[in-house]
């Protein structure tokens, strides 16, 4: 062997399997390999799980009462170590499993050695990601609600204002702004709704699974599964430990809600330009520019629009991942963490994001009143108005679309028009036609259940309040 | 206008909105931006919706009883004429919704212009959407349905049959073949748990929202949702029109189910090599090559297989439609429609073509017995058994570890191995050793919840049934 | 059996390779694997390909002229079939392939028996589809240059036009109209170039690998090729029987540019708003509303922004279909047709739907001008100018921070400020700053290659035409 | 302002921008909104276009060649202090750029702040991306050319090494290793291409752009290009800032890349199972398991294989990123850098793993001849030869498919029948029948460009040398 290769080259001595190998591993392989460098992360759900464990393993008389007490108290004390930074991962150990029951075996001696009696790292690692994402999808759920309830108090305060509704970003009719955020609020309460029920997916234990067949040790899985809190063990051996339906479903979660964000932050970034200016973001959610002195970019909302990407991208990971794998645990599952863990940081940074700036818009209130007068915004209200008094709807909006084609010429919006005008296009029109054609009766005409009427705002507002468990 | 330009242009006359407009469509553009080529499928549902929204504007007092009466009979008729293929499609109405409207006219007259009065094609297609994909998925249910009963019969059927089970497709541990097919069932029970908690959000109505805000006639929402079966109306207007998280939900629910049956294609793919040799597929699922004659091959899965990437491409069609679209409907929203068609019309297949195919597997049970005693299957149970002796399990480990090198020198099983051989490794090996290494006691060892010993199997489907409601 | 059971087999009389099977294929396995619904649109390519094939036989000794010239006919005779509506395909008959082959020994006889000698449906599948991709790459080459083309139109006849310039879609600095129609030109070249080079790539023959491993008679695939235009025969026969890489470069390319027509259409959709009004669609590129009659929508470029995610995901598919599979053909490519079919498609249509519509685009140079006079676009010069002076860059940026901060709380643009308020924040600031306040003064200061000068737009757009071999 | 809202909020001294801001940034947003934690990565490229930049701006005047001389060994400065560790990145300064700009500005005083201009940080990032891209490209050109190169060698160690040729996983026809090894080299021989044509878009130089208009001082692009070693600078200033293609080519590249090594990947893990035993693994590419003490796991292409998911999922990150994004810059685009340093980190590890490891793969030319010899894989052998005693194909298909039903039948290969049992098929068999259903005969009668004859497989290692320069 050159000196080259002895270099590139481990001894083998460490490794917790290496009794059937005849050579040590590569070097560089063992770094390719390793996962150490990003699921440390998870220790401390690890280290749960070892507890709830070893708590078991005693109860069934895997092992004794003292044993296991040495094992939970070295557990801890490896805790400990790693909180205060005076834990050293290594490469060589591959992961966060073998480098916390290394230093285990360390600390407590031959008794450590127990502590993987009845698992294997393929069922241990499945607990502690769903440990993990439980914990993290209770944080998210609660930033989520504190987004949606700063929605609902923007939208009770602006229920009254009118800005221009669109379609295709054409103008189409009067809504209040209130309104408008109601819109924002349905997504999120989807969103909410989808996060529990993948919750309920999340929450079952895998361990107990061993290696892919169940172990051989009499062990008692609705004990552990009662210890750490989870819902129920799972039903199949070989299932548990290569199953990672649940991280794809978190990410299609993330995927529709980073959807959602990124529908904000398009209305946002509209609404912040020189040519919308229906609302100010403040200085703190803002940034400039190294070149240009005077501008002032709505960089939070950008940025959230962006992540779109980074979030849609993992999951698209994920499931190219899982294709066509058989069963039961084959490597490649090692890439599960990375985007489950980038989409977990993204969401929480997205969503903090939003839930510090939403109460803090403020809306133009002026600026999108003119911008809802133009656009000939109220024609639908003077089809109704000519539906109202008997005109079939189809001849209605042939009708309107004609006094439309006709403003459009002279430059002047329908409540701009005379009477005299107006009735050229059809005689039934009579002087109350400009009450539906004002902003205020346009908005307050649309008074059912769901539409914009400020009064459907403030009850949507109550209800929802109640559905978040505000009031 | 040069003759060439006038042939790509068509009068205006049908459109329902040419009012304002000084020019026809061109007609490239009018091709190009129908969806009637594709949304006529959604006929029926729209026929549907339209009817009770007909009912509705009577029960408030929008429409007479004659005139809602009248509606309905032309509507029937229309029905009629398409099912009897009598309808020919026009591609300068546009869309299902204007083709059907205008034949209504057609056939009754006037009183079908007033159909479209307090709605919009906006919430008229969203709704049309979501009771076609409600109807979808109550079909996809029954099929799953189908899949897993016919999977728990096989798993019954083999509960006793050993198999090798593997990890990164190397032997591991001997498995039943009845607890590895448990383990695709499983997979299948959290697609039909998601696939109700995704109806649940199918299931709601967005009729009433009109183009975006809602509608100035006194339309009763509730009454409309209740005659289509809706569990609730929507709870905003412009979030009703431009809200598609249901049809991305449902690609997301699909890509997971396409994921799990890509791994049992797999997975019966593996099996049905020359290499495996461990099922036999009947002639009737496979089909043989152009050129060479003795070829029998596994088409079914492996298109299946195939169709996975299918799936998950209009999963990310969708998400990417989406992403950033500002409230409320757009015109991209058009294509929210071929990728779900697709999806429903994919997943419909590959279940039938599955549920059909499963029953009809012949386990080469001795093949499979051969392999799993093949590659040290047993391994782990010496480690237990050591490990019950008092050795700490990760000394038993390295112990097998040098047993199965020794083995791997030697071309010989570990129960191939004397006595005498296995004592060197371990001295507190004794003739009860025997007992560990044979295939039936190392899956009957594993007797706990989810583990693979035959009585485990069968109360597992038993359990299973009781949940399929099958018992 | 039971007659259900029965109802859903055929017979296998007609398949191509039944003689090893002992039982028909199921006749929903049979719809379900069967291509010829997708891929008769290759019965051209195909056909065009066998007359090669045929003569190469020929040229080698295995057929005779007269087989080569009963064969060559027969086959000219199939497609004059199809092409007048005559033939009836057959889901039986699987593909293409085997229905114009049937066909053909049906018109000629045991001849064409013999056209299949030395070949397999996988090696002429893979010459089908690149004939056809090959000849689409050309098709959407040339519409791409009408694009480009009109946008040099387009361009030069705006060089002149001042707009605001965005970044962060705030306003940024003053550019032409013309500079930014180029930026839209640049993306396009860059699609043309990727075109070409994909091209290469599809242009190579895999006719002669046979079913993996080549044939046993004496072909000649460099005649083969020659006769078929291709550029060379493949080097390797598993390779060319399992290689869909040009089918997924060819997306990759699409996938652009789309993302650059999608980019495009977000600007349009911006620019036809009532807020911005920058520029006018004609009608004919427009529709109306079904209830709002004032409405004119750019559904043109708002479908072509939906369409991305169309391609996104076929491409997304076709990645995943190859994902891990092993060598050589496996049934999951005969998925790789509709998403590239479906690719080509889209892109046809979006291209000739911009080509037709640049052209018509209006500019408002009005309004453009108005906006570029708004939020302080000339900051930037003012920090020039002051670098100029002597200031050192970042003292500058800060002295117009100030300024501009001065004047968001007066509401004056820069350039409507006195001489005495500007020297509030530096002494160094002359009479001659207002030179470079004009919008006119900033665009034309930009002189240089890649700058917004209206002389570099000009030079450009010539530069650009000798790129197009346009003069 | 109460204390928490303080502590979560920056002063805003140091921001490049701030004259404009009449309040700090938000503490939380400044982090969220900061790149340096992953953007550092491009000091070397920041600081090479920088001295770049400054010697232009000398050699056209607007720096004197005093101050050239102090930005420059003030760079390089800043260059040693951050290779050496004595560099504290600050996420108030938000990115590289200007952390290395502050801290020149500490080294050489006010002279630093000259640097900035005529530049901005738009430019400055698309040119460091660049320059960083273009070094990594020719990283893993090298590393791709070492894989190819080891593949050409053992192809030609296993010319004559005869192993089943596989479709749809079924055995087909018998072809060597080597030449099974060949259509890997060709997968990577397209990748080599379209990673040079990638190259070309990548080496264009965007400085100059400024922030999106070009700048009003005297650059010389060309200069600055010559000086970066880039083509030529880009044509638009627009297009220059807001351009991420090559980025999304790139990765466009890198998906076909790892689909091609999770193809490979796919292959080993199947070839190292028990029912293949095809191959060895040396055991320093492979790791056990903590629980089974006889697993030997073939790790690195199970995890190579896993990691296409992840260069997917970049892929269409990007290409979310940037759908739909108006001109120019955006904040979104920051999004661009972590899924391209990823990609580029992935590939370049697969593809030192797959370099080192495929010269130490082990043929068990034993096992893959037993293989070869089973599954009727000289059927096609036996129908050519009915041809050429002038049997239609399609009928000696038939003839060979009854004889493999017969066989199938029997237990029987083609090779074991009597000359009587292969007449009874058709009576043109002859004795000469035997040579042709050889494993050598029929490799051996493949010899044509791109068959599997060991002499083609020769030769085209020979061609792959010259193509690779190795010759």
């Amino acid at each position: 062997m050159t000196d080259q290769k002895k270099s590139d080259q481990t001894t083998s001595s460490e490794k917790p399997w290496g009794g059937r190998f005849s050579e040590p591993t590569d070097a560089f392989v063992e770094r390719f390999t390793a996962s150490v460098g990003f699921d440390q992360r998870l220790y401390h759900h690890d280290i749960t799980g070892s507890i709830a464990h070893a708590t078991m393993l005693a109860q069934v008389g895997v092992l004794t009462d003292a044993e296991r007490d040495q094992i939970i108290d070295g557990l801890k004390g490896v805790k400990e170590d790693i909180e205060a930074g005076r834990f050293e991962w290594s490469v060589s150990l591959e992961d966060v499993h073998m480098n916390i029951e290394a230093r285990l075996t360390d600390r407590i001696g031959i008794t450590g050695k127990k502590l993987h009696t009845g698992r294997s790292r393929n069922d241990q690692v499945a607990t502690d990601i769903r440990l993990y994402l439980r914990d993290e999808i209770d944080v998210i759920a609660e930033e989520l609600a504190r987004l949606q309830a700063g929605l609902l108090d923007l939208a009770e305060r602006e229920a009254d204002t009118i800005m221009p509704g669109f379609t295709h970003l054409q103008t189409a009719q009067p809504v209040t702004f209130g309104h408008h955020l109601l819109a924002w609020y349905e997504m999120l309460v989807r969103d909410a709704d989808r996060l529990q029920d993948c919750r309920k997916r999340v929450n079952v234990m895998p361990l107990g699974a061993a290696a892919l067949a169940g172990t051989t040790y009499p062990i008692d899985r609705n004990l552990t599964a009662e210890l750490l809190g989870f819902d129920r063990p799972t039903e199949n051996s070989l299932d548990s430990v290569s199953d990672r339906d649940f991280a794809i479903e978190f990410c299609s979660f993330a995927a529709l809600l980073m959807t959602h964000l990124s529908r904000f932050s398009e209305e946002l970034v509209l609404w912040t330009s020189a040519q919308f200016d229906f609302i100010d973001l403040p200085d703190r959610f803002c940034t400039g520019s190294s070149i240009m002195p005077q501008k002032k970019n709505p960089d939070v909302p950008e940025l959230v629009r962006g992540k779109t990407g980074r979030v849609n991208g993992h999951l698209i990971s994920l499931l190219t991942l899982m294709k066509s794998q058989p069963l039961a645990y084959n490597k490649d599952n090692q890439e599960d963490k990375e985007p489950l863990f980038d989409t977990v940081d993204t969401i929480k940074g997205c969503l903090k994001a939003y839930a510090d700036m939403i109460p803090a818009i403020e809306a133009k209130a002026d600026n999108m009143r003119v911008a809802a007068k133009r656009g000939f915004s109220t024609a639908t209200d003077l089809a109704d108005y000519l539906v109202k008094k008997g005109v079939p709807f189809r001849d209605a909006h042939e009708i309107v679309g004609k006094s439309v084609a006709f403003g459009v010429a002279e430059s002047r919006d329908l409540s701009e028009m005379t009477l005299e005008e107006l009735q050229q296009f059809s005689d039934v029109i009579g002087e109350d036609v400009f009450d539906v054609l004002t902003l205020e009766g346009s908005v307050q005409a649309r008074d059912h259940l769901g539409g914009t009427a400020p009064n459907q705002v403030r009850a949507a507002v109550a209800r929802a309040r109640k559905g978040l468990r505000l009031v």
